[in-house]
C-alpha cells in the first residue's frame, strides 16, 4: 500500500492505494489559491496523517508516501519553482514535508506522475514511448519513454502547456506570450468567455453562467452544445491550439500513444477529441501518425493517485 | 574503421573513421535536388566501394557501414518518407543500398546520427541528456537521452523543424504554416532576401549576390555584418524564431545541453548565437535555465562522420 497525494490547481485529492491500482480510501480537499504554502503543506500534512491512521490499513504496511505537485518542480529534492498554477515562488516542497512528517516523501512532477499512471494502470504497459497531456486549470505534460518516466536533468521535463503557439497571444504565468495554456487551458476558455460578456457579446453563453459564480470553460461547453456559435468559436479555437501543439509534440517525440487528460478534456471531450485527432492526423508526417493512437484517459480524477502508485512501484 | 556517409540536401559527404574519431579518408560530392533517388543511390554506392578499395584500409578490417540520411525516416528499415529536402516521397533507402553493395547498411536518422556524434565526440559523454538542432537548408534535431538516441517508435523522433512558430507564416515543405524550418532555416532567409529584392528592396544585400548565383543567408550575413538594417532585421528575425522555437524546447525537455549546428549557424555564428542564447535565457523556467548550456557544436561539417562512428559503436 502507498499513500499518494495529488496537490492540484483546484483540488487536493490524497488517498490510499494498493500496488495493483485498488484505491482502498480517497480524500478531497479545495486548493485555495490564496493560502499560503505553508497553510497547503499544513492540509497535506493533515490528510496524510488522518490516513496512516486509517483503519483500512490495520493489516498493512505503507511502503511509501508519494505527492504529485505540479511543475516547475525539481528532481529529486522536490522544490518548487515559480510555478504558475498555485503562484508559488521557490519553496522546497520535499523538505518541508518531510519535517513536518519525519518520513521519507518521494515528490514528483504532477503531470509525469499521472503519465505514468496511465502507462501502469490505463494501457497496463502496452505502449513503451506513451505521452500525457493534461488539460485543466493549466496544461502540462509527462513523458513517458521506454516505460520509465523522463524528467529531464533537472525534473523540468514535459512543460507542453510553454510551448509558443501563438506570438502575439496573450501572456502567460510563465511570463512569455501566447503559451499554449494561455491559449488553449480551462482558465484561458473562462477568461476569453469573460472578455466577451464584458464586451455585451457571448449571450449564448452567459445564459448558462450562475448568479454569483465566475464563468468556466464547463458554461462554454453547454453552450457550445446547444449550438451557440460563439462559445462554438471559441471551442473549435481551442481544438485548433490543442491540435496544433500536439502535431509539434508528436513531430519531435513520434509517440506509439498520445493520451489526453484534465478537467478541460474530461468535462468537453465530446466537444474537442475528435477535431484534435483530426488536426494532429493532417498535420503530422505519415511516418508519425503511422499506427498512432491518440485518446482521452480513461482514468478520469484518478489518474493522479495512480500515478503515486505507479512512482512507487517504478523505483 | 567503419565507413559513413551523411547525406545532406546539399551534399554528399563519406569517408573512413576510426573507432576513436579519427577521420582517415573524407570525400564529398554534391547532391543535386533533381537527381533521383536511383541516381543518389548509384553515388552512395560508387563512394563505398572506392572507400572499401581504399589503401588506408590495408591493415583495417572495416566494420559497419553507417548511413545518415534526413528525416522523416523510419527505423530500423530506413525507408525515406516524403523528406521534404530531397523531394522524396516513400523510398526504401536501406533496402536498396544492402541489395546494390550485398552488404548490411546501418541507415540513421542524420541528426540524431550528429547528435550522438556530439554526445561522444564534441562533449566526450559528459552531458546525459543532450539535444542537437541543426540549422541548414532544413531544420532538424537529435535527441540523446541518458546518453542513448531517442529515435521514437518508428524512427520519427526529433522534428524541432516542423513546430510551428508562426500560425500564419510561410507555408512548410511539411505541408504546414509557420514552422520553425519555414521561418529560420538557410532556404527561409534566403526566401525573404530574394522576395526583399524582387520588390526593390533589401538593396544592401543585393550588393553582395554574385552575378549569376542565387542569393543565400551567406549574403545576408555579410550585409549584416556591414551594418544593412534590412539584412540585419532578417538576422534578428531568425534569430527570434530559433530562440522562440528553442526556448519550446527547452521547456519540453530540461535537457543539460542543447547544442546548434549546421550551415546557418556555422556560417552566422558571430549573429545568431548570443541572440539565441539571451532569448531562451529570458523565456525559459528558471529550473530549466539552472546550469543549462547551449552553444554551437565545435565538430563542423564532420559532426554527420562522426556520427556515423557513434552510431557504429553504439549498437
Amino acid at each position: 500500500m502507498i499513500i499518494g497525494v495529488d496537490l492540484g490547481a483546484t483540488k487536493i485529492l490524497s488517498g490510499i492505494v494498493a500496488k495493483d491500482g485498488a484505491i482502498v480510501k480517497r480524500v478531497k480537499q479545495p486548493t485555495i489559491k490564496e493560502r499560503s504554502p505553508k497553510d497547503i503543506v499544513n492540509r497535506i500534512v493533515m490528510a496524510i496523517n488522518d490516513l496512516l491512521k486509517d483503519k483500512s490499513l490495520e493489516a498493512h504496511k505503507i511502503e511509501k508516501i508519494v505527492v504529485a505537485a505540479p511543475g516547475p518542480l525539481s528532481y529529486p529534492d522536490g522544490v518548487i519553482y515559480d510555478t504558475p498554477n498555485l503562484k508559488w515562488g521557490y519553496f522546497p516542497l520535499k523538505e518541508e514535508l518531510e519535517k513536518r512528517l519525519q518520513k521519507e516523501v518521494q515528490v514528483e512532477h504532477d503531470a509525469t506522475t499521472a503519465a505514468l499512471g496511465e502507462y501502469f494502470f490505463g494501457q497496463k504497459k502496452q505502449y513503451k514511448h506513451l505521452l500525457y497531456m493534461t488539460v485543466s486549470s493549466g496544461i502540462g505534460g509527462g513523458i513517458i519513454i521506454d516505460g520509465k518516466p523522463y524528467r529531464g536533468i533537472n525534473g523540468g521535463a514535459g512543460e507542453f502547456g510553454h510551448m509558443v503557439v501563438e506570438p502575439k497571444g496573450r501572456i502567460c504565468g510563465c511570463g512569455r506570450h501566447g503559451c499554449l495554456e494561455a491559449c488553449a487551458s480551462g482558465t484561458a476558455i473562462a477568461v476569453k468567455a469573460k472578455k466577451l460578456i464584458e464586451n455585451g457579446e457571448g449571450l449564448g453563453i452567459k445564459t448558462y453562467k450562475k448568479e454569483k459564480a465566475n464563468i468556466t470553460a464547463y458554461e462554454v461547453g453547454l453552450a457550445a452544445r446547444n449550438g451557440d456559435p460563439e462559445a462554438i468559436n471559441l471551442i473549435n479555437e481551442t481544438a485548433y491550439y490543442l491540435g496544433s501543439g500536439t502535431s509539434n509534440i508528436i513531430n519531435i517525440f513520434n509517440p506509439e500513444i498520445f493520451i489526453l487528460g484534465g478537467g478541460v478534456i474530461f468535462g468537453l471531450e465530446d466537444l474537442l477529441l475528435e477535431s484534435i485527432s483530426k488536426y494532429v492526423h493532417n498535420n503530422v508526417y505519415a511516418l508519425h501518425r503511422k499506427n498512432l493512437v491518440i485518446k482521452a484517459s480513461e482514468l478520469g480524477e484518478d489518474i493522479g493517485l495512480l500515478g503515486c502508485a505507479a512512482m512507487a512501484l517504478e523505483q
